[in-house]
């Protein structure tokens, strides 16, 4: 296991061999984990279809949990950002559909059901809580941003997250529409009409 | 199988033994899918449970997934109603604190999970729909009323309850913290202001 760790190249290491192999064990891990859940995909199989050896996986990922939680990361991090046009409603509005496009997925579906607390082992939980303190974190800084211009009051960006999110997750995963831009739009129009409405006045 | 349907008793008859026994075996039903899934639970621990004989399981449901959607009707018959208190906000406040309560037990989890589309059977699409459609109804009615006093303009309410409700499911399944009434007021206070706000004037 200690080889194992000083084998792996810091996260931010730019390109090289190594980088690029791991990219692929990552990638293939996602694919399998979304077809066979995180209790189901085999380490031969993510070696197969990353075009890899077998102990390249188990070398890098000793642990499988901290395999799947790793995959779940890069798989969150395109999810993880929000524009700044300098039209807050519009950013958010597409943030909303990126967010949708993703919960999609075969993957998507398979965060979602790990997400459910009957699900968690305490590592997939924690790469859960940075999935999305770092979406929360990305969403605050334009939040606050917006309230730094006078576009909108100062409030709470985490609960502005979750009233615009929310209503996303429940009409992706019931699976019976697609989410579409027209529902963005009155998702974030009614949720920012509602929170410059419901400011207090000083 | 035909035995099966004939021994049924209409869904509305009133009590009388076998209507008790049905509900022992939805209820048994209901806590071993919570337990062992939709998947995994089985007729024995059912009868057991129930304290009924197996057969009476076998006849009344030749069908597990029938047995599973019926359970998961019943359950949900009591998150599908919406007071009416006259005071549309905390009446929507409540119906917010009931679904969390729902969503929060083991049933409401595998609920949670059953509905996720990769999970969905016909059966259990079904079951699914209706329970969904149930709650839109009783929704409607309500938000209809209001419409009616002039408390909020005309809106589309089965939008209304995906941005109310999104933000309770996002919360529960996340598992974080507990969706308390305060939650429920600033999402049900930010909703009504934002649609009020957006309403088309005429």
């Amino acid at each position: 296991m200690a080889e194992g760790i000083a084998d792996r190249p810091p996260a931010r290491r730019p390109g090289g061999r190594s980088a690029r192999v791991r990219a692929q064990i990552l990638a293939a891990t996602a694919e399998l984990v979304a077809r066979d859940g995180v209790a189901g995909f085999r380490y031969e199989e993510v070696a197969e279809l990353a075009g890899v050896h077998k102990t390249s996986v188990y070398r890098n990922w000793p642990d499988r949990e901290e395999l799947v939680a790793e995959a779940l990361l890069r798989y969150a991090e395109d999810l993880a950002s929000v524009a700044d046009t300098g039209d807050l409603h519009r950013d958010l509005v597409d943030f909303l559909l990126a967010l949708a496009g993703g919960l999609e997925t075969p993957f998507g579906q398979t965060l979602e059901q790990a997400v459910l607390p009957a699900h968690q082992s305490p590592t997939v939980r924690q790469a859960l809580s940075r999935i999305l303190d770092q979406r929360v974190a990305a969403l605050r800084r334009r939040v606050d941003t917006a309230v730094d211009r006078g576009e909108l009051p100062p409030v709470d960006s985490s609960f502005l997250g979750e009233m615009i999110s929310g209503p996303v997750h429940l009409i992706v995963n019931r699976g019976q529409r697609a989410f579409a831009r027209t529902d963005a739009e009155r998702v974030v129009g009614v949720v920012l009409a509602g929170i410059r409405a419901t400011a207090p006045h000083d």
